[in-house]
């Protein structure tokens, strides 16, 4: 795809974010920053609306409650899911596939089917759970290759378990296809959406998926928070994760009898306030709107590799319409070397394996460095990436 | 114990909390409200400060895993941990005790010791973890009773598990008798610390217990975090909880390897604000001191008891002494009752089973009020908690 450079991309909302001020943020993919509103919703909610939830019978209680189930009520219809009651709240969005590889009956079949793209934390919960591995490989450009996954699904798969966007190279899967292609074999597919939730639209009962994860953190909210949203009658079929306070229904030391989801899965006081912030994030970014989010995230992404592939000893990975997610190497310089330059001159990166060991093996790389977008980047971060990389070039030489 | 009523409180910091100015706040066992300086630390965590923990090659990265690693040291530090290295942050204190009942290997015994007070966050988890649940009954004066629990101790029991303070009598475990007795038959000693670690003094090393877990939001802290501590030793030898980024050494699909503890249970982004909260909210703590905080918390539960033994019809539970929390009932009112006229007249408490459905039983009562003291509480709380209930007297005709 040949798109011309210095597009100025449409979104002014640089403003609002009092962190970056005279900062070079491109590490969103690890973390967005959060926009002014949701700071201000936090403090209020451990200021003047502080309270517990579920139990208080006096007012702020109630009331602290009636918000933390809205902000449920706005995260499932965020994701476009048909019922609040789907979505269960979770530390992050690592407990939330943990949750599900953890409690989901196998009913006879020990398999999974991943991809090579895939973060540890859609990895390493499905080996701690038992289950056996399969490997759908990418193609050149990045992409997670369904004709494989096609050949390869079959009725020992239990589960396909995929991202929805890469976080190293920003690939956007086709999801209904995945969808299809798991169910055809009578596996359920999970989604990995923490890179996508904040990047492009989400409609689970579109995609008919079974299960989406995504953090809070990366959705411009608050830390400590992860969203697990289930198809309702696989939901209502699973057995508890952990037990504790306000997942019960009765309690005896003989026999103790369990809520219906999502309170099942929420055991003890959960993040309040958290909720709460994630609620204010998701109202910011719905008043943006997630399609000129995506359309400026893309319009970055496609002037920041232009620019990059100028440089000749530059190697860009995955493909042009990334989604706001920009992997390169630099020839004869490790990442953590440009990295560390770079945030000498106040840009900031991410170097390393991105928590996706196997796919450096598949690359052919021990890592790269990483330059990732949000709604609040813009022009001026890729012109001090590319003046920060000049500066790499002439300390090593090039 | 006979203690002169009126007793004016030492401490004078209720200006510092924002949230309860014009109310009376009597619900600090279910969650404590912030002081001014916990809700800036926060602020700050999600503004200027923010940034990713452990990956990140830039600077702001690594200062803010810098404060992550303090907050850890901090909470390993306030209950007088050995080494930081010890202190695994969670998603509550529910979740801690979950970690430990999950993933201790049984070694041959497959029973637990636990009390009659117990809350459910002590009790469900074992019955997940298929532990056969032995109970230790309680003292009339709402102590558990450590005579019995010296009789039952069996070389069958993996784990003595109790609560520290009753988060429903406020009464004070004798925790190092506790953990002579357990470890006299070889098994470990969990204590439900959610209560105690606002309200007294912690030393682990001290009591010699194996396992400690509490809750941030209870210690004047962040929502979404727990934490938990375990003898180095024994965390070594526990197997990995969840499964994701952060906690590992090497992941491919064949075999994943895993990081030394805490890291090994600290699986994806952690609550990196809330643990930066916690540790403010230690330093509060610390700097009103703990034991100037129970001597307050003491002389207010004297003076609360005191007065609601002057009506009567009201039932008292638990000890004297109590750690800041006293249930009561009033003959003939059901305690919701009493919690929604209190509500009306600012003053807010619990009412209900306080997550502790058997002990419910034991007392005879579907439920109870509760007012808890924390250390923003003064005589005008105690005083409106009166006004309140002559008000509760006079609905009901008494």
């Amino acid at each position: 795809m040949n798109v011309a450079a210095n597009i100025t991309p449409a979104l002014s909302v640089r403003g609002e974010f009092p962190a970056i001020a005279g900062w070079h943020y491109l590490d969103s993919a690890a973390t967005a920053q959060k926009p002014q509103a949701v700071i201000d919703a936090i403090t209020r909610g451990y200021d003047r609306d502080y309270a517990t939830v579920h139990r208080g019978v006096y007012e702020r209680s109630a009331v602290m409650t009636q918000a933390y189930e809205n902000a449920r009520a706005a995260v499932a219809s965020f994701i476009g899911a048909a019922n609040a009651n789907e979505m269960v709240f979770t530390r992050n969005a690592t407990e939330a596939i943990n949750l599900v590889a953890q409690t989901l009956p196998k009913g006879g079949r020990d398999r999974v089917l991943l991809s090579e793209l895939e973060h540890h934390s859609n990895i390493v919960p499905w080996q701690l759970a038992g289950y056996a591995i399969d490997v759908v490989p990418i193609t050149a450009d990045g992409l997670i290759d369904l004709d494989a996954a096609e050949r390869m699904i079959s009725d020992q798969h239990r589960v396909v378990a995929l991202a929805h966007v890469s976080n190293v190279l920003g690939s956007i899967l086709d999801a209904k296809r995945a969808a299809e292609i798991a169910h055809s074999k009578g596996a359920l597919l999970l989604l990995d959406g923490c890179q996508a939730a904040p990047r492009i639209p989400v409609d689970v009962q579109d995609i008919d998926c079974d299960f989406y994860a995504l953090s809070a953190h990366k959705l411009y909210g608050p830390t400590g928070l992860g969203c697990l949203w289930g198809r309702g009658e696989l939901l209502n079929a699973l057995p508890p994760y952990q037990g504790g306070g306000a997942m019960i229904d009765s309690v005896t030391f003989e026999r103790t009898t369990f809520a219906p989801p999502p309170q099942r899965f929420e055991a003890g006081t959960p993040h309040i306030v958290g909720a709460v912030g994630l609620h204010s994030a998701i109202d910011w970014v719905n008043s943006v709107g997630l399609n000129a989010i995506h359309a400026h995230e893309t319009a970055l992404v496609h002037e920041c590799r232009e620019a990059l592939r100028r440089i000749n000893s530059v190697r860009l990975f995955g493909p042009e319409d990334s989604a706001g997610i920009v992997s390169f190497a630099i020839h004869g310089v490790h990442p953590h070397d440009i990295g560390t330059i770079l945030d000498d001159e106040g840009v900031a990166i991410r170097a390393g394996h991105h928590c996706a060991q196997p796919l450096m093996k598949v690359l052919g790389v021990p890592a790269t460095a990483r330059a990732s977008f949000a709604a609040f980047s813009d022009s001026s971060d890729i012109e001090a990436l590319v003046k920060g990389i000049d500066k790499v070039l002439r300390i090593f030489g090039q």
